[in-house]
Order: structure tokens, then C-alpha cells, then sequence
């Protein structure tokens, strides 16, 4: 991704130390957190400097590099971070094969990262040609190289379209409660992109006054039918899409389907905390006295949905 | 409507000095605003201390008895506060009228306001109907007694409802960029409603899972073939409950019908600034680089309205 018109990426290793773009300062400062040790590492996956499976996963590689001398302890503290995050445990299982069996750990590491980073350019570049010169396109919350190490899943398209000289513009819902939009929106301003931030109300005004062609999202996770958990609101901005004939894509990895969900009935949905809802920043956006309740993810079912971007093309689905 | 378990309205006369709950205040602070004289009453309109069309037509009525001795000045003054509200310059017209054909001028204020009060009470009591125990109710912006004197038109019926010892539950749409939920939220907890706030992501969410059985809403102008005008994202809670097979009411007085407008289309949408999405409360939510799009309103096309609740009753939509 471009940061301040310089190639960057949400971390990298430089010099034994783990670079990472402070991604609790952002959208307001861009600063650069240095890990020098496990616990570095650990506290940045734990702190949420560093957010986006994909990116955690990447992390944890580095970490595990870092700490290769006492592998067991490091993997300890590394899964500690965030119990629930696939990628993580994988990327530790993964370096601990490959340091085990003698591989370099930087090199095993780099490999990890490059692979993550490769397949997002790929979706970017299959997901490039939906996109033609004058469209109008709307995304939710923040599928971007923030999450992803470098490219991002829904916004590779938009990344590749641009470096191709497409001209297009993006709405970019603001994603209430975190208003991880914000993140999209830093980074299409930083890649050069035409965008705008909308109320995630003011998504249906656009698309039934036809100011909207076509609608890409990442996925959390997808079951094996073809339902998908992302972020609260995809499901609603999916049903207008459908009811205003606008193609709906999801960008994700292959490895995001889940075959082991028969569908998305059998996905589970977090209620988090309130404070997600009555603070912004911090900052108090509700009385004390405010009730709420606060679902972090929601299931659109595949009905909605015109394809699948992945590394490996397009699944259209059949179902549209 | 209930403040702190006694009985209220959003203005009311008192001593010749109208008071107003000053609606700059809340939902964080319960503070009155006391207008001696007819400035204090425009300072009131034009700062919004009070706001929604028929309040604001009450504080006119109000104003203009204060002023009675300069009837033109005073007439003067008040239409220079809001300059597009209706209501405003409908009252001040008939003040005149009633003052010049020597009418006391605090009988004929108080009975345009207990008119306005009559009719929302109306709509509660038809609209209460609809309401079975244990039902799970969204509502959208604020259609309440804040803005209409009492009662409110989208939540007339709760209170009815509520006061006849019906047990239900309301969901609350935040209502970004200005956050309008939290006026209602304001009014269901000092009325003792149950409810939640929840994100306007969330509403599609909760729809799929069964836990909404009804929407309510209010309107700004219904246009003659029953598409109507209501804050942006009353559009998409429409859809979704279309899709969820959830009907769809709304609430607002015969007066609301514009005749003059055949349909939806012919209904200009204002385009409103960027600090209301970019600020809550004058706290900053989003960087200074932020490039926002900010419709205030959308137009709900008849085809997803179940019915219209009126003072005169409840116009089934023969289109749904």
C-alpha cells in the first residue's frame, strides 16, 4: 500500500526488528511501533496495534522468528494474545514445523508473509476487472492492507484498478460501532483513490438514486453453502444491493471458507461490550443511562451474493 | 410524556414565560429554557432549543400571543428563525387571524397547541392497536413528544400502549450522523419503556433473527401516492423489513400528506454539511482529511409501507 506516496506495509522486518504501522493511532497519526522482543510482539497482537487475522498471522511469524531460541515459551506467549484468532495459531504451528525442521526462521517467516501478500495481490487483480471507468462502488468496514499485511482483500480491486488508471469512486459506509471505515477511508486517501465516508444510513439513498454499480466486502468466514459472517451491517447493505440490482461481491481468500459449516445458521455471533457503541475514541457518544445491544457480526445468506473473489478467480455464484 | 416520573410536554406556557426542555441539552442534561419575550422566543426556534415542525409551530403560537402589541414585528421575527419550516409560518398566520378577529391571544395559542397534542394523542390510540404483548418493536430517529408538544407520532403508540399495561420491547436506531436515537431513547426511559440502542448496521441483523415483529416510524411528507420522506436510513429499515416480511407503519398526522406532490421523485433531498457526520456533540470523530456525503433524508417508496397511523386512523396500504 502507499503511505504518505511511499510502498508500506501494515508491518515488515527490518534490521531484527518488527515494524508495525500503530494502527490504534489511526485514522488520526501514523506512527510506527517497533518490536524488539516476543513481548513486543506479543503486546502488539494483544494491544491491537496490529488488527485483521491475516496481519495477526503475519505477526505472529515474526514473533516466532524473534524468539526462536526457546520456540515453546514463545508459541506460550503468542497464543496468550488473542484466543480466538485462527491465523494466529496456525502461523505459530507453521513455524514451529519449520524451524524444527532446520529451516531459517527468517526465511520461513518472509515466506509466510509473502504468501499472504501474493494472494491479496491476486484477488486484487481477478477482482480488477469488475471494476470499469466510472463506477461507483461501496464497501463496509475495513477489508484493507491494514488488516492484510499489504493489498487488503476488498480493496486490492480498488488498489489494482487504480495503479491500472481506472477511474472509479468509492462510498465507504462508516461501520458503526468502531467506524472501521475510517481505516478505508486513510487508506484510499493515502493510495490516491476518490472516495467519500457516508452514515452507514445513507447507503440504500445512494444505490436506489443509481449512485451505486456494484458492492464489494470481505468475509470473516464462509460456510461451506456459501453464507458469510463479516462485519455488523453487510447483511443490510447485501439486501439492498439485491433489491436495487446491484451485483454484491465478497473478496476473501480461499482459506476463509469453512467446509466444516454446513451454512451460515451454524455460525455463532459475538455481543460485545457497550462501550463499543456509547464511545467513539474514547470518547463518551451516549449518557450513562444509554441501553444497548451491540452484535459485532452478522450472517448474509448466499442468495445475496453475485461471487466470490479469490486468489484463484472469481466463484460466481449460482444461486444469484 | 413523562420527565422524571411527572407529567410534561417539550413547551408549555407558564405565567405569561414559555418554557421550553432545552432540547441542546439532552439526551445528556434535563434543563429549561425560560422566554420572557418574543426574541427569547426566536432565539429558542432559530438555536434549536425546540425543534420538530409542530413544536416549533407551538412556540410561534406562544411567541405571538408574548408579542401581541406588534403583531407585524413579532409575525416578523419568528418567520426569520427557521426559514423552511412550515408549521412555523401556518401558525403565525393563524395567530394573526384569531388576534385581528379579537380573539384572547392565550386562549386561541393554547388551543392550536392542545389540537397538535390531540391529534399525536389520536395516533397513539390508533396506533396502540397494532401492539401485541411481547412484541419487539424498531423505531428510527425521533418521532417523539419532543417533537410534536407530547406523545410524539412514531411513539404515541408505545405510550398508549405502554400506559394500558402492554409489555413490549423497543429497538432504537442509533440514527447516524445526528444520533436522533438517543432523544428517543431519552423519552422511552423516562416514560420506563424497555429498549435497546443498537447500531443502524444492526436493524437488518436483528430482523433476520426474528427479533423484530414491527416497525414504526415517523414521516416528514407523504406524498400523494404514499411514498414519504423520513430521516436518511428509514429507506433501508424499510427494505429489510419488506425482505423480513415485517410490516412497516407510519405515523404522522393527515396534515404530513402533501397533495401538491404526486410521488416520491418529485421530493428534493437536502444535502447537509460535513460536520454533522465528522462531529458528535463537537467532539471530533473523524480526521480534518475526511471526505464525507451527507443526505439528510431519503424517500421510502409506498410499496414497503404496511400503513399509514393518523389521527383519523390507520390507512391500510392497499399496494403491500
Amino acid at each position: 500500500m502507499k503511505i504518505e506516496g511511499k510502498d508500506c506495509r501494515a508491518l515488515w522486518l527490518e534490521n531484527s526488528i518488527v515494524k508495525f504501522i500503530d494502527q490504534r493511532k489511526l485514522p488520526y497519526k501514523l506512527e510506527i511501533f517497533s518490536a524488539k522482543t516476543v513481548d513486543d510482539v506479543a503486546f502488539a497482537i494483544k494491544d491491537m496495534v496490529v488488527r485483521g487475522a491475516p496481519a495477526i498471522g503475519a505477526a505472529a511469524v515474526y514473533g516466532m522468528a524473534l524468539g526462536k531460541k526457546d520456540l515453546q515459551k514463545t508459541a506460550e506467549k503468542l497464543r496468550a494474545t488473542r484466543p480466538t484468532a485462527y491465523d494466529l495459531f496456525y502461523a505459530i504451528e507453521y513455524m514451529i514445523e519449520q524451524i524444527t525442521n532446520g529451516k531459517d526462521e527468517f526465511d520461513a517467516a518472509t515466506k509466510y508473509v509473502e504468501d499472504i501478500v501474493q494472494r491479496c495481490k491476486k484477488i486484487g487483480e481477478y477482482g480488477e476487472k469488475l471494476i470499469k471507468n466510472g463506477m461507483k462502488i461501496l464497501t463496509h468496514c475495513n477489508a484493507g492492507a491494514l488488516a492484510t499485511v499489504d493489498y487488503g482483500t476488498a480493496l486490492a480491486p480498488f488498489r489494482v484498478a487504480y495503479r491500472k488508471g481506472k477511474d472509479f469512486f468509492v462510498y465507504v459506509d462508516e461501520t458503526r460501532p468502531r467506524c472501521q471505515g475510517l481505516l478505508t477511508a486513510w487508506e484510499l486517501h493515502q493510495e490516491g483513490i476518490k472516495h467519500a465516508v457516508i452514515a452507514d444510513n445513507a447507503a440504500g439513498y445512494f444505490m436506489k438514486n443509481g449512485e451505486i454499480d456494484l458492492v464489494i466486502t470481505g468475509a470473516d468466514r464462509i460456510a461451506k453453502n456459501g453464507d458469510f459472517a463479516n462485519k455488523i451491517g453487510t447483511y443490510e447493505k447485501a439486501v439492498l444491493a439485491k433489491e436495487n440490482d446491484i451485483p454484491f461481491y465478497v473478496a476473501a481468500p480461499v482459506s476463509t471458507f469453512d467446509n466444516s459449516i454446513e451454512d451460515g445458521s451454524k455460525i455463532i455471533i459475538e455481543e460485545r461490550g457497550r462501550s463499543e457503541l456509547a464511545e467513539i475514541n474514547g470518547k463518551k457518544v451516549m449518557p450513562d443511562w444509554t441501553t444497548v445491544k451491540n452484535p459485532a457480526f452478522d450472517v448474509t445468506p448466499k442468495a445475496y451474493v453475485a461471487g466470490y473473489i479469490t486468489e484463484e478467480g472469481i466463484i460466481k455464484n449460482k444461486y444469484v
